[in-house]
Parts: structure tokens; C-alpha cells; sequence
């Protein structure tokens, strides 16, 4: 990540309510393996938010995150644009996504797609007057650089 | 399979909404790499439908199916109890659930859960006269017999 | 399953360098997350034996079991034909494949090929007069009955 | 990735050796639905190479990459130390891992180890007299900035 400070690509109000859902979404986490509850929250080109929780199951395996749940729910029901992703855990620092759930997000989003990564004791430092809140502000480039994706199943091959 | 007739399951208002939602759900599939739509929906305790449809990757690995899809729409906004699941494909016979799937769902559901796989043409079937629509009835415990699950985790070791 | 006795699928010779197999497999176990470990053997028509363990992830969701992990080594040297699979884990009863497996499993498997569940006791039972050392033994077919297999993508679409 | 020209992490014969054993881990790829081959080879730190091809599944979330089975295979043979890993495909460009992948070689792999991304026709870009083939040398860490790793899963919650 650059040193240099960034502005923040939302604006305002859509930050705030983007963080917001995010810890509505952690409540509904299932991580009775992990204990680790994720919430991730979408923003749609159309205003709206979709928001995820972790998902796990029995064969570790099977199991689903947080942005993985917000991405199936929002191209389910029909959407397939984003403006920004936020995520937030029970850690008081920020946490990145998994390389799955980063692979499954570039497929639909623009890779300069602004990711937040919310601390769990984001409302704290807000009050405390720290203004970002501790948030981490980075993008689907700067998680999955070189990164593979529809057009190179389309590239000619020569074996 | 028994192959004694199985009685349905299901009041027939609730058999014929959920099976017409997977029909819709099916419209939403982002299937560019297997072109093979498939919509699910699951009937919750609450009288809830959830409508879920695969999503594909170019990974192809970080694809999830309708089924799954459907079953962390519901559990990311608070739905764990479901009495029925209905799949549809664009193939005209009963299509069944991968293995991935069956392990998801037997995490939330009743080994006992109807699995309704209703083939692409069922209007047609009814229409016909076929009054099942060529629908077959299964189950959970059917599906995935012997399963693995939540408790084998918990089951004293003894290396 | 039937409750009519099974007669053993493979020669006794097999079956037991298959069960040690497994064994020694659960040794290589990468479990930090779920403390369970898990191996798997697979017999392969050319008599070899392939030895896979579970492979944890933090991410949970990319954790890859021993029976994939099986399965993937002998195809990516070129094995492809099996005729049985013996699975065991720590604990003292007979465990099960997830669905995840039953799913790589069927791709390469026939549908009958035998599947062992031996519990972590088995060596006691079998010292302790139990013929069949408490040993399941199933098949594919009956852990993934109704499967989706690749001929199903070929089927006639009629949407 | 930094413009400044990176000097050569391995030593020229190891570099050889793991390009030569990506290209034969091809072979064996089972890719009957995206016709995507891709070799991957791995060097352990005690100078073995492990290789690994893409094993595809009907389900598609199924599918296990090259990369992914050429570390399940090391770690189940008890191996779990490497120092380079080269990746090629059918493609004449450096070609990068999934997500999944790079989160899966992010449990086993120091940050920063080499990932070498060969091209389809390296040999010939060598023979044209271009010296490093077209390898594209990145790193884990270069893949998977802001990683999720298991510590991660250790950090004190405070929700
Ligand atoms: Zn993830
Ligand atoms: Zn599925
Ligand atoms: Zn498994
Ligand atoms: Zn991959």
C-alpha cells in the first residue's frame, strides 16, 4: 500500500451506513468451529446494501464467508454491480478477506473497487476522535494483484 | 429409493409456490462457463421462501451452486429452519444436488427435509396431465446417507 | 444400507495393506483448526495405493480432505482407474466421507467401488476377535445415491 | 510489482528443473470442462519437486487447481517447507494462481517465496534468446498482500 494518505472514495453517508451493516451483518454469523464471526456488507450501483455473514459447516470445507454470502445473495437476486465492499470481525484491527472470497469478488467487480476493513472497535475510536474509525481502506487490485479472471479462460492457447 | 408411492409431503399451495420459485430463481444464474442454469428454493419454517442460483467462477473452484446459495441468503439474515428445498435445471428430467450442496444443507436441515427435483418441463408435464410434473421427492437422508456432520466433531478421540 | 450381510469386495491381502495404508496416511494430517485428523487410502487398479490426509485452512473454506487429497495425487500422476478407498480418523466408530469428497470421488469412481469406514480401534477389535475390525463398508452409490455427474452437463437443454 | 528488474531468486539449474517438472505436471491435467490445462511444481526445501495439474469436477466448485495439488500432495508425504513454486498453462503469457490457491499456498509458504509464471512457450522465447523465457517471478506475498493467515484466527475478540 502506498504511504501516502488516502481520501476516502465514498462519500460520507454511504460509508457510514456501509459500516453500519456490516456489524448488522456479523449477528448472523454461524462459526460454531471458528468462533470467528465475520459480517461483510455490499454497495450496489443502485444504492442498495446486501449484507453476508459467515457461513461454516461441519467439513471446514464447505464453508462460506462473509463476502462470498453478500456476492451469491446480490447476483441472485439480480445484482451484479458494486460500488464498495466493507468487513468486519470481532478482531479490533482490520482483517482482510480470504483469497476465495477475493477471487469470487473479482469476478464482479471493478478492480479498483474500494474494500473496507472495519475494526471490530471501530464505533470506540470514532468516538475517541479518531475520524476513519481505524478503518483500513484498500481495493480488489491491491488484495489480488496479476489477478486470474474470466478473459484469460479466453486467451488463445498454444500448448 | 422405495419404490412404493410416496404420499407428498408438502400442502399443495406450498409444493406448487416453492417450485415456482425455483423457477424464477433460475433466471438470476451467472452460469458462463457451464451455460447449465440451476434455481433452488428453499421453504422456511416461517412460511419464507429463499431463492438461490449458481453463481460461477472463473476459478471454477470458487463457484457456488443455487442450493448453497440459496441456504446463506437465509442463514445470513437469520432463517435456520427449513421444511423444504425445490432445484430446477434447464434439463427435462429430475437433476440432483452435488455433494458440496447435500454437505451444506444437511448442516441446517432435518435429515428428513423434502428435496423436491423438478425437471425444466414441468408446466408441461401438468399440463399434460401428469399431475406429479415428473417431480421427484427425495430427501435429505437419501441424499446423503451416512453423512458426516456436526457431532462426529464432537465424538470423543481415541487415536 | 441392506441389513443382509456383506461378503468382503476385495481379497483379504488387499484389504488390510489398504486399512494400514489409511493409517499411516492419518499421520501427515495438517488439522490445526479442527484437531481431526483423517486418512484416506485409495487402491488403484494397478494395485498401487494412494495415501492422502486432511489439509486445513484458516480460511476453513479452503481446506481440502484426505480423500481429495487421495484422489488428486493419483490423477495428477496419471491414475485414474480405482477399485477401493479406505478412510479412518481418531475416532473409535465408522465415519463418513463429506459430501465434498463423495462429489470428487464419483467423478473418477465407479459407482459400486468400495468404500471402508475403519474406526481408529480397529487394530484393538480385530486383536479382540472382530473379524471385520468394526469395519463399514459401503460403496458410492450408496453414499451419493441420485448423483450429479458429468454426464449430466450433456444433457439436452430445454429451458 | 516493483520496475525495477528483480534478479533471479533460485539458482539457474533449480529454476530449470522446476520449469521442466511444471511443464511435465501438465500432462495429467483433467480439465474436460474448461480445456484449461495448468502444471504447477513445487520445490521443498529438501531440494524434492512435487507436481500438480488441475483436477476439474461436473460440480465446478469441486475443482481442485494445480496449485493446490501439488501442496496437498507434499504435506500429506509430510513435507511442508518450500522455497519456489512455477506455474504454467496452455497460454503464452504468465498466467497468475486463483485466489483460492494463493490462500492455500499462504498456510504453508513464507510471503516470501517465488512464484514463478511461465508461458506456454517458454522454451521457444529461451531458444529466441530471451533469457528468462517470459517467466513472470512474483511472490506470496506479492499475490496476497494483506493476507488472512492463520495467526489471524489467534487475535484477541473484542466484539
Ligand atoms: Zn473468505
Ligand atoms: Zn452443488
Ligand atoms: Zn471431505
Ligand atoms: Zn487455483
Amino acid at each position: 500500500m502506498s504511504a501516502i494518505a488516502k481520501t476516502w472514495t465514498l462519500e460520507v453517508s454511504d460509508r457510514e451506513r456501509l459500516i453500519k451493516a456490516a456489524f448488522e451483518a456479523r449477528e448472523f454469523a454461524y462459526c460454531k468451529y471458528s468462533n470467528f464471526r465475520v459480517g461483510a456488507a455490499l454497495l450496489a450501483a443502485d444504492g442498495s446494501i446486501i449484507k453476508g455473514a459467515n457461513i461454516e459447516n461441519a467439513s471446514y470445507g464447505g464453508t462460506i464467508c462473509a463476502e462470498r454470502t453478500a456476492i451469491v445473495k446480490a447476483v441472485s437476486e439480480g445484482t451484479r454491480a458494486f460500488v464498495a465492499l466493507a468487513v468486519t470481525t470481532d478482531v479490533p484491527s482490520a482483517i482482510s478477506p480470504c483469497g476465495i472470497c477475493r477471487q469470487v469478488l473479482r469476478e464482479f467487480c471493478a478492480l479498483t473497487m474500494p474494500v473496507l476493513l472495519v475494526p471490530s472497535n471501530y464505533d470506540k475510536l470514532v468516538a475517541e476522535g479518531k475520524a476513519d474509525g481505524g478503518v483500513l481502506e484498500t481495493s480488489i487490485d491491491e488484495l489480488l494483484p496479476h489477478s486470474f479472471g474470466p478473459e484469460h479462460l479466453e486467451l488463445p492457447r498454444k500448448p
